[in-house]
């Protein structure tokens, strides 16, 4: 191995800011020539962008080994039938790449590989003395997001870490739960990202307990929800503290009021405040329930009508909805819909009347704030018409709760420790176990001591690979481009020859081998440029030690940059190898 | 990093051979636990497998750094659009896979990458200063093989290396060229495999000179032709020497012969033996024009009649039909062609009203041994008629010369150095010279020394990494299993303990331990099951060096066997760890 040429490197820095791009780790990894858009949501690697996937795939792997996990390899072009055997064929809708091999047969490329993983354990073993076990892949994966966004960060093509454990119990998946998320810790440490780790939801993947490993980053696509207690979750697997029941021996009974016009929330509580305004406070839009009508839809499309009733100061979080309703989707009602349900008052939906059980046989569900006792202002059903003093329990009932409202900043925490706050990250990695759901679809069973066929228990843990070297660029770039930890970079150090003298190229020449036998990864900026210009891409680029070997050479001394420090420092020549070295290591 | 428990192991050997095995390697490869079938033509790897692949993986990225190649790597799912631009898309046909997106836009998966290296040097550079550049990946593939056959030598998800060399002119091409020929010369030998580098036709990827590296085999898909002198070819490119033409000033006249019911070769020879026999030979095939028909297919399923004429002795050779009509394709005629052109005689079909000039339109070829003035025996487009005497060049002409006809051991060579010998072999590697084609489809143009706008030279060179893993297993296993040369082997050693005593136990262990920290990678069999399904396990599963720590204990010894040679010694145990090091290195 001999050190790298700038002038031969596959690269070219970038003037122009790429026009999709959203966030600086995108826009600089394209300018600095690591990656490159080939369609949308999927991207071609360059020579410098490998080198950094390869040094976190290294992380990656070395901490998920060190837990003991086996590695294996499945194809990413995958038979649909064992996506069949758990449903998620169907249940990962448009999400899913789907094709036909040229006897038609459906094929999909794998967005996770669960099914795959527990149909080989099955094929393999047989017996408890075989478990427990965890195996592992780095694999390709393929998702159809319906929007691809911010380079790396959500791909449809995207590397990922996925592993799978298999235990004869519950106790055992602990263990194995434990183990992954200490190497998780272990790897976003290495990385260098600030994280948390918040309860999730498990939405397709089934199963119970699952957390997620968060990049703090404002950027994020994911909002979680943090307590003063230590209380973690993701704005979907957040819940509220369900209210105590009220007595209600001594509240009015219910009575109309006219409230023409007042198809908001906002207008009712105007009018109200004008008809019979309170003594103690005006009336507000947390005293009225507000109806939302859904069509939940399954994933074989079939349109069910579903009513959720909240505090009229609240909206239905979308996010928190879909995950709550998974595999099902939401969709808004359309005017068809309401013409199919007459009785449904649009701006004057009231609680009466609905439920499973109701005539109408619409499911009304409830926010967790609408407990036995509470009154409501509330649409009446009829046009220009609410209802006051509708208390739940005596006036009306619903099918169940559903804690789906928007989570506010200052929200008390369920673990009552004190008021919510709000932050944004980026999912890193989630742990989940899984339990029995595919083992039991796909029949993966093991004989026990007893000699008894028992069902195996599974947990499975992904963490995004390409993902990482997105954020960890966003985490470390600053104006001038990039500026990886040592511990990725494509390169430890570039070195510049900044002139012409023969002696300048002698010196720098021999620096750089004499730093590649000590097994430094060196790049000589030869290139026929200007110094400006090769400090410049020096920068993008974020090689993490920049040598100038310059005009400092007719005293002997060369300069050593930190690029993440932004310090500069002249070093003699003949202590530079040392120098450079110790900074290092 | 410690050794590894076979107990803790991830595989299973089996007993029964897999249904679908047609080659040893592959049934060996999945009884030993290396991978597994998913679905027709694709594989799951277990650790065993990956480890074997990752040391294949490993000596090809070596040879291939080594001549100054720079990683890259492009996604498997991409836009139609560059191939569209080349015209692939429609020239893959079938062997490509199809899908579309949740947008609808048109995906495709792999099959090569010309187009997207093409693509990213455009992008890149712009001046000769910048070339030559090589440029490669490992990447995973996918070519929806209308037979996908034998494990991972026909497989439609596969790894490849395919390597790209841009140059501003030919030199500079054959200097790549050149540089890939030497190094897959040597990826070949540190592979251990016996091979041929044969003449090849370029097929669907257009470009001039071509070669392919074969393993020779004699369970191969591809036969090629050796000479005495050197030459070599596989039969779709192999050459037939063009016949000298010959003098027909004293040929007579042609004249129709009644040959009732000889709708064959043989009986036609038979019946003018019967009616007009020849004086110093009998009459034979040879002397008997046999005109072909088929139905040429283009891309876009454009079906035109085309009728090839071969001596009566020979056959049209199908894949030598498909490489010269590559991209198009050649399909027998059916009855309802045969309707549709009623001039079309079946059984007696002759030259004559044949060609795109005449009034029939039908293209007619002719073999390179039908030169001016051969006279024939064939068809006279009558029911049980045929012509004698019918000379090329005065009673009928062809549209041109095609060189389909079987070649037969024994054929002369072109080179003129004697009888051709026929042999089989499975192609690894496919090198190319391209030339312009991509380049000028996608507008690949750097300046050239005199600022003028060049189209840039391109070279592709494909080495099948899977496919190598199977072909290294297939050239060294025997009726006991896999038996691996040690620089692809998944482990060096396995210690079999061979016996309960507490003594054998510890000696084993200690001598695993001592092993593994002097580099060595070990597995102790542990597994509370005899010795003898060791041993079948250890010479199944192939690790080169088995070391029984057994019986033999109590004299001092250990047994060292090698798999390979077949060999068993005794050896001190103090001496064991020296010895086995020597052994492997």
């Amino acid at each position: 191995m001999s050190y790298t040429r700038m002038s031969q490197l596959f690269v070219r820095t970038l003037r122009e800011d790429p026009a999709d791009a959203e966030l600086p780790s995108h826009k600089w990894l394209v300018r600095a020539g690591y990656i490159r858009r080939a369609a949308p949501g999927i991207y071609s690697w360059l020579p410098l962008g490998l080198k950094v996937l390869a040094k976190v795939d290294a992380i990656v792997r070395e901490e998920i080994e060190a837990i003991g996990a086996q590695e294996v390899h499945f194809p990413a072009l995958l038979p649909k039938e064992p996506y069949e055997q758990t449903n998620r064929w169907a249940e990962y809708g448009p999400n899913l790449f789907r094709l036909k091999d040229r006897k038609g047969a459906d094929m999909l490329l794998g967005p996770t590989h669960e099914e795959m993983f527990t149909l080989i354990v099955k094929d393999l073993y047989s017996s408890y003395k075989d478990l427990p076990v965890i195996l592992y892949q780095v694999q390709v994966k393929y998702r159809d997001e319906a929007r691809p966004r911010a380079g790396l960060l959500r791909g449809r093509e995207f590397t990922m870490k996925d592993s799978y454990s298999f235990d004869i119990d519950e106790a055992g998946l602990q263990v194995a739960y434990d183990k992954h998320r200490e190497a998780y810790q272990k790897i976003m440490a290495r990385l260098g990202l600030d994280y948390v780790i918040v309860k999730a939801m498990s939405g397709a993947m089934g199963g119970s307990r699952s957390e997620e490993f968060l990049a703090i980053a404002e950027y994020g696509e994911d909002t979680f929800v943090r307590s003063p207690g230590g209380y973690a979750a993701n704005v979907e697997a957040a819940t509220v503290a369900m209210s105590e029941p009220q007595d209600f021996s001594t509240t009015a009974e219910p009575s109309l009021i006219d409230t023409p016009g007042a198809a908001t929330i906002d207008l009712v509580v105007d009018a109200v405040n004008a008809i019979t305004p309170r003594t103690d406070r005006p009336w507000q839009g947390c005293d009225t329930l507000k109806n939302v009508v859904f069509m939940r839809v399954s994933p074989d499309r079939k349109r069910t009508p579903l009513i959720i009733g909240v505090p009229g100061d609240r909206e239905v979080d979308e996010k928190r909805l879909e995950a709550a309703l998974s595999p099902d989707a939401a969709e808004p009602f359309n005017d068809d819909d309401f013409e199919a349900y007459p009785m449904l008052v649009r701006g004057y939906i009231g609680p009466v009347g609905l439920g499973k059980d109701s005539p109408s046989q619409i499911t009304y569900l409830t926010d967790p704030r609408v407990v036995e006792g509470t009154a409501w202002i509330t649409g009446a059903n009829l046009v220009d018409t609410h209802v006051m003093n509708l208390v739940m329990g005596r006036d009306f009932t619903s099918d169940g709760v559903i804690d789906v409202a928007e989570i506010r900043e200052g929200d008390p925490s369920p673990d009552g420790s004190g008021p919510l706050s709000l932050a944004r990250g980026v999912e890193m990695g989630h742990i989940f176990q899984l339990g029995k759901k595919y083992a039991e679809a796909l029949g993966l069973q093991v004989l026990n001591a007893n000699g008894k066929l028992v069902t195996v228990t599974m947990g499975s843990y992904g963490f995004g690979v390409t993902r990482a070297v997105a954020m960890v660029a966003e985490a470390t770039c600053d104006a001038r481009g990039l500026a990886w930890p040592r511990n990725v970079a494509p390169y430890d150090v570039i070195i510049v020859i900044a002139g012409k003298d023969e002696e300048i190229v002698n010196a720098a020449t021999t620096l750089a081998a004499d730093l590649e036998v000590e097994g430094i990864d060196v790049v000589l900026d030869d290139r026929n440029v200007s110094p400006g210009v090769k400090f410049a891409d020096s920068e993008l680029i974020g090689f993490p030690t920049c040598v100038v070997v310059g005009r400092g050479l007719k005293d002997g001394v060369v300069e050593v940059r930190d690029r993440a420090k932004g310090t500069a420092r002249s070093v003699p020549v003949e202590d530079a190898v040392a120098e450079i070295i110790a900074d290092i290591r």
